[in-house]
């Protein structure tokens, strides 16, 4: 007999975001979020390649974790070297749409356009995001409140796996 | 014989994208920018919805024009009554990210979230975009500055179809 | 005042699928289905590109007609010449997708596997698909029958503006 | 140091799609393959919902495996109890193209329209599918053989980590 798995035992996936090309700072921060996403077992999903997509996915396997990578291209072989399960999509920055859903919670670190996109998908479905030295938004002078901010990479895991745990207990 | 089309030709499709339930003043603008769109011959494309969807392709009816509702569902006649061509793509709303990219250059008026992420996939595609009164972004506390301002509807178009003949004169 | 379309004023859009290197029959047969449905004042939708695609995109155009073309790149001057408004969507051969679901009902001539994806996507979806000398499918010896068969091109157009109208009627 | 991780140690993904109304012998045929490539450390890639794609990932479970499911809905508690990781891409079926393209080789079981589909959308890329009691196809009576044929479940897992291991080896 092979027990089924319930939701709570179904390890709980955070989505990290951030540029390819992001400056050393961000990158620190991204390790330090895959490092303790991986130590409270929560597994990482990115989009699977250079910068803050890498910075996570070496954190979170210095850890001892899991990483998901959602690709643009149609190579596995893309994937930067920490990622366990490349998704090659074929979609191009399309696939930030999934990215920014896979996620019981989005981190965001930085500020690509495609960080950007995936932040717009995220809100206007209705996930949480954990801002990190990222995006502010207004509108006609008036600032976007919807981006929980975070002081430290610790404190980015701590909300997101808060609100992971409180999406769950819902379910 | 039917003559080949040549690029110039062909006419030019301009993307517009704002909320569902955009306030009045954006939706003036749209039905504005709808409008003149018509006047100089382009296409207005948009996600096909209400809101400024509705309004742009409502203007660009009033001028003579023609419009394309890229929708995220499965039904085309959930298309607003001016849209002439509804693709219903069933793909929810990562279908933002075809609307950012089928036009020429892209009008973003007003500040939804699905706005958000198509500005954030039309700017990292390389796409340029002309705002009216729509999403101001800043990292760090320094202004992202490659959104073009527009000042009025007619401003819009007019930067719009700048960029729309200066990509085509290129091909 | 601008008059709301109603679905029975909005033009009927049918999609039109099949191989990009098909043989000259396959074109024949593409070009007249395109002739026939722009004089019953149908819209085109295909994938935008070479052979089946374009010959009936060629035959539209001939007959005085509008046609879409949803393309797998980045490019909208990659479309065919026959193409009044491609739809680049850089998500490559997951447009097959959206093809399928853009027409009221699907005709398919010859046999790439991309059509065959398509016939998947439509049949899948519970669209109706008309075969032109298209693929015939099998499980376990037994012929799968979904696919309604035409003998010629204005067969084929006959029974998919009879589906189209049907459905339209239902609305 | 974390060690990177050559594409040599990175598990294989293998991609198994069947309907997810399929009928017993079927499920049973997914419930070996999925065994028989958790043996060999093999990774499931599926749809994530019932059916064949339930029995494959119970399989794979029953065997020590890995499963991911790609899920066409936005809820990733919708995934079979089986599937460890699952992604809601909020795409519809569009999600088939996913999942043909994710894994190294595509074992199809049985013959469902998203089945059809997810055939197309691999050899129509090149990819290698190995099919089970699947569909066959003929375009004038020409009977298409780009699908490898297997005889049990084992053999279905040999051809394909064959395929797989000789495309690695390439990389």
């Amino acid at each position: 007999m092979v027990p089924a798995m319930t939701t709570q035992q179904r390890p709980t996936l955070i989505t990290v975001i951030g540029g390819s090309a992001a400056a050393p700072p961000a990158l620190d921060d991204a390790y330090q979020v895959g490092l303790e996403l991986a130590r409270r077992g929560a597994v990482v999903v990115c989009g699977g390649l250079t910068g803050v997509m890498e910075a996570v996915c070496r954190g979170a396997k210095a850890g001892g974790g899991v990483t998901i990578g959602i690709l643009p291209g149609h190579i596995p072989d893309d994937a930067n070297s920490y990622v366990d399960y490349p998704i090659a999509t074929g979609m191009g920055y399309m696939r930030n749409a999934i990215v920014a859903k896979a996620g019981r919670a989005v981190i965001a670190i930085d500020g690509a356009y495609g960080t950007l996109s995936e932040i717009g998908h995220a809100l206007g479905e209705g996930a949480t995001v954990i801002g990190l030295n990222t995006w502010r938004m207004s509108v006609d002078g008036v600032e976007d409140t919807a981006i929980i901010r975070a002081v430290s990479p610790v404190d980015a895991v701590d909300k997101a796996m808060a609100v992971a745990e409180s999406k769950q207990a819902r379910v």
